[in-house]
């Protein structure tokens, strides 16, 4: 039996912010073993999962990857879309679209420190949808 | 119930390269909800998923990875399969060999803007091997 | 049917490590047809597939990755837990979490050159947990 629940999460800024306790919520009403496949319908965010404690992690995310990807690299023609649409394309790709996480009785195994990610890369990137698939 | 489908791609040159078409073409036999995992056999190619329309956006990114994994970094010691070859295993760990997307009715759910990208790292790949498994 | 196998897996010191054969011996208890999902609860580590022959290509890409998230970088904040954490957590989101196999009877259906890596990010990361999900 496949579930496929499709929310919408508001704007956020550029940068790295967690997002387990909107996805824990809408685990809650089933109570599946299995996993759980989080997608983002985007290709300028990102879905990651790591460490759900020390903010100053995603802080340091955030400028890291800017340096993986820079802006006004001389190289790019894709730029019409402004300075932070290539980069965020780039980002996207190494971060990637997905992440799929074991869950037992409606609950994600995740460990102690792992928390989910939605990895925003434009500046005003505006609201982004999400299917959970329970598989 | 699980299918497993392999299919064959003929080499395409280095670079971004949407296969949306060839995946969808494959599950359309299938009535299947759920997931569809697809998978590269090889450890210089991946997979990923991004923008689907400005071919632009494709260049920049064969040009931003190979900022990312340079040939003839001088610390490499794997040079014997020529210099394409180390950076198109560093690629391949960065985009990974599997994409996964819910799918309803036999059609993937992807955005509006989401392709389907064969992510070919060496100069001359030759055909590539691709499983995927609807779950 | 789901089936989830935990392991821990002993300490490893930084670097790509191979561990196709841990993996395959927790399957052959199973005559599993579908994907293993195989997630590391973990934020300093990973998981990916990659060549499985010359050892030289685990070297490189340990050094490419200490070029992709340097130690020290001037606007890290999160610096506590010494130099190798914040680019053990870079580096952990650009590998990611979790590899998806196509498996049939049991067996893994790899690449003839491929094998799955754990990724140690950190000097002395500790046992590593890890969850297996048949699927």
């Amino acid at each position: 039996m496949t579930s496929q629940i499709k929310i919408t999460l508001p704007q956020f800024p550029k940068g790295f912010h967690l997002i387990t306790t909107e996805i824990e919520k809408k685990l809650k009403d089933y109570n599946h073993t299995g996993l759980a496949h989080i997608f983002i319908q985007h290709t300028s965010a990102g879905l990651a999962i790591n460490e759900n404690a020390d903010p100053t992690v995603r802080h340091d995310l955030n400028l890291a990857f800017d340096k993986l990807a820079p802006e006004n690299m001389p190289f790019y023609k894709h730029t019409i879309e402004g300075p932070d649409d290539m980069p965020a394309h780039i980002k996207s790709i190494l971060v990637g679209p997905s992440v799929t996480v074991p869950v037992e009785n409606g609950k994600m195994l995740l460990g102690t420190w792992q928390g989910i990610y939605l990895c925003e890369f434009r500046e005003y990137g505006g609201a982004r949808k999400i299917i959970i698939t329970l598989i």
